[in-house]
Formats: C-alpha cells, structure tokens, sequence
C-alpha cells in the first residue's frame, strides 16, 4: 500500500467551521421550529451591487461570440485587472508595485494556504494567537509544525504570538529568529488592527532576522480610522521584507464569485542552497504549474470593483455592514460585555463570562444565536466570542434583541 | 534570510509553452506582417453554447437579489452539479460513485498537481512518456523527482513508461513496485488511448502491487470508439485503487471559465503511521484547507452541460473540432507523414523527419504555423509534434494548406 504524508495525523479535529456545524445540525434537529440568527461564518449576505452584475453580463455575452470568446486567463489575471489594482490599491497611495509582482488567484485562502510551499520544509513559522486556522493547518500539513501538546493546544514548532486584551491586540515581537510571520490585519477573528507605527517595528525585526512578513490584508476595506495603514507597503522598507494578500472576497461580496490577489515584491529575497532566490520568481513558478487562472467573468466583476460606480456601490455596502458592528457592538456593551474590533474590520470579538463554547453553546440554545467561539481559533482565544457583521440589518437587529436579554 | 524549498532548483527551464511563446515573439519581431495560425497550445476557440450562457446569465441575475444571493459555495460543490456528475458520468454507465466521493474544482489542472500532496514524499512516481508537464513538475517541488540528469533528460526517481509508435502507445507495465502512476487517456499529448482490456491490467497491477492510478481523463468528451473506456472505473476493481480527473475545460470549452471535478473513492486506501486512511479523507481535509469552492455562476454553467440542450450544444462543438482533426490527418498522411491520435481525442501527433524543435522551427519559419514539440512532453515524445484540433474550420483549413505544400 502507498504510503500517506503522515504530516496530516497531526491535524487537530476537523475544521472549526465542521464543528459549529454539527452543533448547529444537533441544536435544529432537536428545535425544528427554532428561527437560527447565523452570525458565525464571516460570509457576506448582500446582493452584488449593478455595477458589478452589469459587467458580468457584459463578460457572459463575450464568451457566447467567436470574436469575444476567451480560452485560458492568462495564470497571473488580465492586465485590464491587474492595471486596475496598481492603480486604486497602491498608485493612489503612493506605493510603487510592478504589474508582474501581482498574481490574481481564486482566494485568499488558497493563497495563504500555498505561500508557505515556496519555503524550506524547516522554516520556523510565528502565528498570532487567536489565529486564522488555514495559516497553522497549511503548516502543519507540510510538516512545519512539529507535535501537537493537547495540554498546551499548540504545536510545539509553531511560536503563537498572543493577541488578546491584556496586551491590547498588539502582538508582541518575536525574541527569537524566525522565517515566516503570519499577519492579519485587520485581524480575524479579533477585528482589532495596528496603526502604521505600531506595524513598523514588525518591518524593521523581518529586516534584522531575514524573515518573510505573510500580510494578510483581506479586510482592508473596513479600516476606518486614518492611521490604520491599509496596505503593509505604507511602511517603508516594507517591499524587500512582506507579501501582501489581498481578496475581492470580502471588500466586494466576492466569496461567491472567488477572486484575489497576491502581491509578492521581486525584492524579497530567500535562500536556496547557498543563492539569493527571489520569492517572486518561486510563486511565479508554482502559480503557472498548479494553477490556470481565475474566470473571465469573474475578472470583469472584479475590475467592476474599482470602476467609479462600483467604488461608490461597494463602500455603501461596507457601509452598511459597519452599521451593523456599531449597533453590536452598542448592544453587547449595554449588557456590560467588554468588546473589541468592529471599527476597522466586520468583527466583533467580545469576552465572554464563561469559556469560548460554553458560551457559544448559550447562544445557541438560549438565544438561537450562532456565533463562532474564540477558543477555535486559539489559546489565546478562549473566554472570547466572534460575532460577524455580514447578517441582513432586520437579523442584526434581531439578534441585538435577544443578546439584550441575556443575563450574564 | 529565511530558507526556500531548494527542490524548486530542480525544475527543468521554462514551462515548455513559455519557450514557445519566446520563440513565437522572436519570430513575430522579426516578422511582424506574418499571419500564425496557432495550433500549439490546447486551448479551446469555440463560443460557449446558449443553453450554458443563459444558466450564467440567470446565476449572474440571482448573485444581485437578495433572497437569492450566495457567498461561499460548498467547498465540494453545490449538490445540484454534484447530483448531475453522478447521473450522467457515472449511474448512466452503471458506475456507482457516491457524493462525497466527488469534489468540484477550479481545475483539472490543480487537481492533478495537488494531488501528490497527500502521498509521502517517498511514494515513488511514475509517468508515461510523453508526458504532461505539471505531473512531473509538481513532484519534483514536493522532492519526489530526484536530480535531473541532462544527458537522459529524465529525473533520477521518476519512472518513465515510454508511450510511442514502436509498443503502439501501450505503455509497459512496470517491473518494480511504483505508488502513484500517473495515467492520461485519451492522451495528452499523443491523442492516443487504451481500450478497456488494455486498461484492466493496470488496475491488476495496482492491486497487486498497492499502487494508485492518478487517471486523468479531462479529454473523455471527445472519444468515439466504443471499446475506449470512458472512466477507469468501467475496470472492475478500479475505485479500490484508482483516482479519476475530470474537466469541464475541454468537455464544453470551460478553459476561461474553471471547472473540474476529482473523483476519490473512498475505497483508495494508503498508509499512515502503520494504519490505514482512506484517501478520501485525506483529499477532503487537503480541499477544505487550501480551497474555497466554485464560482457559484461557473457551477450553474458546467450543470448546464448536462441539461438536455447544453448535451446536444456541447456535442455539436465537440464534432466541429473532430471534424478539424480528421482535416489535419488527412492532409498530414498526403504528404507522407505517420499520424496518431485525432480518433479519440482532439489531438494530433505526427512523426517527424527531423528532432522535434527543428520541425517546430520550421513549421513556425517556413509555414507559419504554431506548434507544440514532442520533446517539450519528454524524452519519448522526441522526432514528434502535437497539433492541436482546436482551432476554427477557416484556420484549419488554412493551415492544412500551408502545410500540404511542405517538402519533407
């Protein structure tokens, strides 16, 4: 018999999302008639704007003519698209990145998820802790994560860099070498960001200790406030040290749809044998041989995104999302919950008077709410909740409601 | 400075299309009045069919209601596709593949380059020759492949299984032990094929010797003889060992549009740590990690390939391009060269009366015509060339022209 990568034994559980789910299945199973309020998975609910379904249209209709019809994307996107992410994501914000240093994928995910194949098998890996599960699990898949300690819920060749309340959601510097650093900001789960002073230092530690900053910038879209940097290149020295993820996803209701980029500068330099390798020259490489290209149509609806219709389409519907983390965020505070986040990103992340799924479990049966428990995503997790700002306004006025009720 | 994964040093050159389109550039710069008719890359030509452009135009329409909106699909795939794989691949040939043993995906393409992640980097690898780059290339950036020796053209750890006129494309059964092999029919790229009797004793031997066939078979639509398999598993015995790949790219001109599916039966069994996994669950745990589901508008088009007119659409399209092979044969044998494939398949391959790149040479220099080198597919397919079927009638016929005045 074939021999399996035993690397994935040390996968924990199944993904924190399976598990809701299963609760949620039990919960309906035993409550028919319960009306759930799904505030648990960050995904978007609002309908595509016009601007964006026009050009799909558009797109349809090309390929149902000869002379419009189009076969393979080029594997790194459209210059129609690329050209218009340099423009409005980093041009007009005085950032300098070269059309061949970006490669337009099907998601974020699956680009997080692969960033880490171009690296050594023995490259130590720094997380923030609560953490994205993809970015550990990728890792662990490879066979950079060592054991896991059931005692500690951590792997012992992962370094967790807690985030959580105590320190203000501002990780602490590594104090050791390491090679890959996971960064999420705005973060998920926490919502909390850093300012542009606070990221500078995390540019300066990958310069001193030859380390590759992994940005993953998915929420951008939701910063609010001025000194939140929207993108890692705002910080000088920045291009030589971070690869920047970036995903329609989430700014444009693109889950549905999949679309994203990654921006890796030809100045981040790894080593491979003794040379000097560009890391853009190793994504590039494993871009065009395990991938062939994002849909046409879906190219034309993201490019829709930056069009001077789409802008203002798509910002009121961030708009629309943030007033509903404001009035979560109003009302979890009214009930004397302490809560963070919802101000730059779509999440709300409050601590709970109990652990992370005892809490989710009052929720859910108390109050047929769902949420997603902080502990899922971490140690430094627990005794925290995720709540999502993507529900219908009537549903996050509804959940308000019953959460009001609550008795801690 | 952080380690690269030094097993990307072993990659052979370019992608061989990249070394073709240099070579086209260089010619269009020294040429640039010259018509090419470009027969080399296997890219579809022909305008998507009106029953899958109204299934788009109508997903387009509920992606901007919203009560009909979706965000993340089913990392799987909608069950309304899923349910239309199985009815039509596989219960109407009396093969019964059950849900969960099929996952929709973006493409073949990264299927079959993933695929290899859930194996040991030990598994040894087998390939026929010529071959389909990315099998290869994605194994030798896991470090499956060994050191490439130039002289032999070949890595050290693969197995080649040479597959030309001489064993009349039948490859070999191995003499060793192998753990994955890789399979391609109708082939890409000699356009050749294996009966069903020629087939079973492949699955024997994995049986026998505990090996996985990878079977990609994304060319199936265009076989027309009644004694070619469709799917591997028309073998009895072949879901205990074999993977199957397909795609919607060649099947309905899906290329810009990205859609496939990776049939694993949980009955494929490999071992880990001394204990049997299905590779199954491994397949769904790698696919749940590092993928975020199908277009929801693409899914509603590759269903509409199995509607009653989306079938007779798609089957009009596949008879034009196999009009264009029987062209190409034909002209091809009148100047006296040796012709296979073209039957089963919408390739052609020919043998030439010079190396493989001195005949592409000439074809591009002397008859303007694209097309894609033998030896670029490995050291079998060397004093070969691949011509692709897929271009329009006008460009055939047209090229078949240019062609037929060439003196050998």
């Amino acid at each position: 018999m074939a021999n399996a990568n035993t690397n994935y034994l040390e996968l924990q559980g199944g993904y924190l999302f399976s598990e809701i789910a299963r609760r949620v299945a039990e919960y309906k199973a035993q409550n028919p008639g319960a009306e759930l309020i799904r505030m648990g998975i960050g995904d978007v609910t609002r309908p595509l704007p016009p601007a964006i379904l026009s050009a799909m249209h558009k797109a349809v209709d090309e390929m149902g003519a000869e002379n419009t019809f189009r076969g393979y994307a080029p594997d790194r996107g459209y210059d129609f698209l690329i050209d218009a992410i340099r423009e409005n994501d980093y041009t007009a914000r005085g950032i300098d990145i070269a059309p061949d240093e970006i490669f337009v994928s099907d998601g974020a995910k699956c680009d997080v998820g692969n960033i880490q194949e171009i690296f050594d098998v023995g490259a130590r890996v720094a997380v923030t802790d609560p953490v994205y599960p993809v970015y550990v699990d990728t890792n662990v898949m490879a066979g950079r994560s060592g054991k896991f300690d059931p005692q500690q819920g951590r792997y012992s060749q992962i370094t967790y860099l807690p985030c959580n309340a105590e320190n203000g959601f501002v990780p602490p510097l590594p104090g050791q070498k390491l090679d890959m650093i996971y960064l999420c900001l705005p973060n998920n789960p926490t919502g909390t960001t850093l300012t542009l002073s606070q990221l500078a230092p995390w540019v300066e530690y990958a310069k001193k200790n030859g380390a590759v900053l992994l940005f993953d910038s998915a929420y951008e879209a939701y910063i609010s406030q001025s000194d939140v940097p929207h993108s890692i290149y705002e910080v000088p020295g920045a291009k030589d040290v971070a690869v920047e993820f970036r995903s329609f996803s989430k700014t444009a209701g693109f889950t549905g749809l999949r679309a994203a980029y990654t921006v890796v500068p030809k100045a981040v330099r790894l080593l491979a044998a003794g040379k000097e390798v560009s890391a853009n020259e190793l994504w590039s490489r494993r871009h065009a041989t395990k991938f062939n290209g994002v849909s046409y149509v879906t190219q034309r609806a993201a490019e829709a995104v930056y069009s001077q219709e789409g802008k203002k389409q798509v910002r009121e519907i961030i708009a629309y999302y943030m007033e509903n983390a404001r009035i979560l965020t109003k009302s979890l505070r009214e009930i004397g919950l302490e809560v963070f986040g919802g101000v730059n990103a779509p999440y709300i992340w409050f601590k709970t008077p109990t652990d992370s799924w005892s809490f989710f479990d009052r929720l859910l049966n108390e109050r047929q709410v769902v949420s997603t428990p902080g502990a899922g995503f971490g140690k430094s997790g627990e005794g925290y909740i995720r709540l999502t700002a993507f529900s219908s306004r009537e549903n996050t006025l509804r959940a308000v409601e019953r959460i009001g009720k609550m008795e801690l």
